[in-house]
């Protein structure tokens, strides 16, 4: 999950929705009792697990255009052929970010021991220039917001490493804002370095977007801009802003991350043909690419195995419903987006026929319902999913305008039907695009859970009379 | 703070002991007068905040033997001075370890992607053997305790690297049993590298000691082994489990740390005198060098804060205590020890003037009390101390077998009154030597509190009419 801007009030929803309960008098009885066996096999089935441990600890992190992203390519195809599945490979060129060495420390600063440095610790941002071979060094400037660099302007900030130091707010994330509050910080780390470069900054750091004080930093996308740019840990950032409190503070940074030339790649196509609508799709999804310092099982294999165990449910079940699962494992979710932009392009004159489209992209944390990009006249037809997710608490569906999902986007700004799971995020971003992505992250029962969302909604989506209304 | 294994039961004897609620109908009412205005005054003061501060942010890590050691000595010395303390430095031959390269990756392993290697995240125990300068690389085998291990004997273990895989527990941390906890698991630190080399293993690993799960590895001392010793963090170390048992897993390890000639350095010693007998002497103590990777503020810049804060706040409320209160910075607590046992080398012949020491090595947050290496006929002439301390929550008194500090065990060990500073430990070890050890991790008001229960015991010692008894 790369960026999302969310002024989502999920306590408040939840409210909302659970006090309006869903019945499904209406509902056909066959897709009641298929939503409610899917959700429990769903329960009881490690397939999801065993998706996620493979991607994560076998093959690793698995950075878009990296050996461990083909190798991920080819085992999902792999898998999805062994479900019975339609595979295609569908082409994509991605960009290849090398993230090279990253280094700095403290030159000179108030206070310090003769003949010693310190070490700040940070890690790159994709795409933007690097430093020298053998780094840069100069002052360091703190701004806690745009305001305060725009006072400040080029007099201040010209030849300077400008640092953002914007704090995450935890407190926020802890009582369920955890979207708006990332949405608050990250808009420093996209946009951060190009603002940087215009006051004629040397290069930019930004306060890592993430909730814990491990000293972890949390790389991620920026928009390209002419200067290097880091994300530092939270607690380096407090130091900066200590120190440079203090009097002059002399960094020395060295970033030597470069973009090679674009790579081929793939998005994974899995289809399980409808019985009476081939042509119309529903699609399930996560991300199979993640960034490089972890293994990224919770960003995002583990919203690629939900996808995958949406289809295996349906397959164990002998369940054949009228339109198309269409499972896409999207290649390049992190760097630039180019696995769905390919799609779009590829497939937009098939659009009339996507009658909705699911990404889970939240972590699997428990769910709690779908974010739906929705005409709020195709609500009383999910009754049944809601009514089938009810005893998990994963009821909730909560209209928002923005696409619940970046990899949809296309298919939501054309209008097509589109929903993310929405989990609890209260711990998401302390782990995302660190390190610490690990398969250890994930509660094996919330992945259950997760799948169990994924295969209730896109099975009643494929399954319902009529689709939904747009 | 190195080494504890303790058994304490802490909300057990809390309970016991706030049952016996203190009483001091018989103590001198000047005592208890100067301990309530030490009391207030501290939890007031910034002076100890100040103090953590430019030893964590402006010097930074204090590894024995570093510039930032020496700096640091020559720094707490001149602020002693201005305290109006007699202050000497005492040369200490510390070793002088240098971390080096430490780096590790997965060459072989089941399901690995073509031509990927795997990070594996992990940092060098001190004073062990370096691999060759390029590394070396052997296959990993994984013992959950000491009796996997030799269950396997040297037939499976020779020319291997043995990763001791023993988990932190922190539910029993959450618990309040935290030094249990960390008890338990440090063991395979200390001497895990020994018991490895002794089956023939090529190299040793140890699952990190500390109960966060941020991808952090915890380093430390060790036994000296003849091979190379490092911790893996907790996600790596459960990696290479799931690794393993899924087949034969290829560590390719480079650790070139090494010990160089041993350095002179220093403990300090700053005398406030006694006005009656100034021979006698009450220590109160942290330790200054700390380990590397962090700025070493919980462990033990904060210490060393509180215990100058101690004498700080005896000159600004002019006190005049009858013996003479002698603060100390302790040098190489981490690695070896050398500080403490130069003085007890040297100061032996007085160490029956030594009426008690003090020593806080565990943190600052919330104090709860002390843990006492006394006799119990001790225990009245304490009740002025319980009693300044009751409002805080800081007045437990808990006996003790075991020296309560590594630095004043030559002190505890001769019968000497011994005291550490019983901290809330629930978190502790989830900084403790880690990159995590920041001046962030200090909560203000919380140091203040155990500058408070620092300064109360301290002046109570000095100023008690006669010594405790031993």
């Amino acid at each position: 999950m790369r960026l999302r801007i969310s002024a989502a009030f999920l306590l408040a929803v939840t409210t909302v929705l659970y006090s309006e309960s869903p019945r499904s008098e209406n509902a056909p009885s066959q897709l009641k009792n298929d939503l409610a066996a899917l959700r429990d096999a769903a329960l009881r089935d490690d397939y999801a697990y065993q998706q996620v441990a493979h991607l994560a600890d076998n093959i690793g992190p698995r950075a878009a255009g990296s050996p461990q992203a083909e190798a991920a390519v080819r085992y999902v195809a792999g898998e999805l052929r062994q479900l019975g599945l339609q595979v295609q490979l569908e082409e994509v060129q991605v960009p290849h970010w090398i993230r090279g060495v990253e280094a700095a420390e403290l030159v000179e600063y108030p206070g310090q021991a003769p003949g010693t440095t310190q070490k700040i610790v940070l890690t790159a941002l994709s795409g933007n220039a690097p430093t020298p071979a053998d780094g840069l060094t100069a002052d360091v400037l703190v701004a806690n917001n745009w305001d305060e660099l725009k006072t400040m302007g080029r007099a201040k900030a010209a030849g300077k490493i400008v640092l953002f130091n914007v704090r995450f707010d935890q407190q926020k994330a802890a009582a369920g804002l955890a979207s708006e509050a990332y949405g608050e910080a990250v808009i420093y780390r996209t946009t951060g370095p190009k603002v940087a470069e215009q006051v004629g900054a040397v290069a930019c750091l930004v306060r890592s977007v993430g909730g814990a004080d491990y000293r972890i930093p949390h790389t991620g996308w920026s928009e390209p801009a002419g200067i290097p740019a880091a994300a530092v840990t939270s607690e380096d950032a407090e130091l900066l802003a200590r120190l440079t409190a203090q009097g002059r503070v002399h960094l020395h940074l060295t970033l030597t991350s470069k973009t090679g030339p674009a790579v081929t790649s793939y998005n994974v196509i899995g289809d399980l043909k409808g019985s009476e609508h081939p042509e119309q799709m529903v699609v399930v999804s996560g991300h199979l690419d993640s960034w490089d310092l972890g293994t990224g099982a919770i960003d995002d294999a583990a919203g690629v195995a939900v996808a995958m165990e949406a289809a295996q449910l349906v397959q164990q079940l002998h369940l054949h419903p009228q339109r198309t699962l269409r499972v896409i494992a999207w290649m390049d979710e992190e760097n630039g987006g180019s696995g769905h932009l390919a799609y779009a392009k590829d497939h937009a004159a098939e659009f009339r026929d996507h009658v909705a489209a699911i990404e889970s992209d939240l972590g699997v944390s428990h769910p709690l319902g779908f974010e739906a990009r929705i005409s709020p006249s195709a609500l009383p037809a999910l009754r049944p999913v809601q009514e089938a997710l009810q005893s998990l608490g994963a009821n909730v569906i909560q209209l928002t305008t923005f696409s619940p999902g970046s990899d949809i986007e296309p298919l939501a700004k054309s209008g097509v039907p589109a929903f993310g799971i929405m989990t609890d995020l209260r711990t998401y971003f302390n782990y995302h695009h660190s390190a610490a992505d690990t398969l250890d992250k994930i509660v094996p029962q919330e992945l259950r859970e997760n799948a169990a969302a994924m295969a209730v909604l896109g099975y009643a989506l494929a399954d319902m009379p009529e689709p939904l209304p747009r």
